[in-house]
């Protein structure tokens, strides 16, 4: 997989949210350029080019990344925080998929800079209708900074 | 009309642009709760709640503020860098939908923090489905910062 080719970074560790996310990208086929990332470290480590990731290119083809809050090692919101407050990585579009529907998540998430805020619906259904929504918005309408 | 219930504000001076937008809303039953201003100066105006908009309270309920670029009076990315330079407006979401593909005004726009940035496509029918799109996705699945 070439790694400057992706376009959609998916930050996720509950193993069933990932496969509903990628099998909803695979119907609407927007899932050939998806890589998927498990916890906040290797997300940064993706993001920024480094660790097992010093190959990519920081500037390179990102349309979306799709970033859930409760992660092991680095909270979401700190890799926000990060990509936001970095010249080289504030221009990426960012939308957090979460189940937390807490105020203080969505107006922290906010002030940082995320570009939009979707809350996950329990609904086995809407989930997979949504994530197709938010994949399909972000990559065919959306125009990204490059 | 109740100016603090408003959740769309489209800037608009493209009378055409302005008409199909507002039908393409209304169409899918966004249309409520638009309002309308066609130049970059009343749009801070009522950002702002100055001048004619004072009765307004800033931190009300906009859910979405569609930006076109070249306006008259002031331009579209100076509305864009007052908005997201003020703590009470900054998580405001905001889509700039312009005819301009330049690369500077995308670079520009995401450098001052825009959520997203749409292309209008001189193809009538494809303005009038993204736009509903864009309306559906922003006020039915983005959960705004209130």
């Amino acid at each position: 997989m070439d790694l400057n080719a992706i376009e959609i970074l998916l930050v996720e560790d509950n193993p069933h949210d990932m496969e509903l996310t990628l099998r909803s990208l695979k119907k609407h086929n927007l899932s050939d350029k998806v890589f998927v990332v498990e916890d906040g470290a290797e997300a940064l480590d993706f993001i920024f080019a480094t660790g097992a990731y010093a190959e990519r290119i920081i500037e390179n083809s990102l349309k979306l990344v799709l970033l859930d809050l409760k992660l092991p090692k680095v909270d979401g919101l700190e890799v926000l925080q990060k990509m936001k407050s970095d010249k080289r990585t504030k221009s990426i579009p960012v939308v957090v998929l979460t189940s937390s529907k807490e105020e203080q998540d969505i107006i922290t998430s906010y002030k940082l800079g995320v570009n939009s805020y979707i809350v996950k619906p329990v609904d086995f259904d809407k989930f997979f209708h949504i994530v197709a929504d938010l994949g399909l918005y972000w990559l065919l309408l959306n125009q990204p900074p490059y």
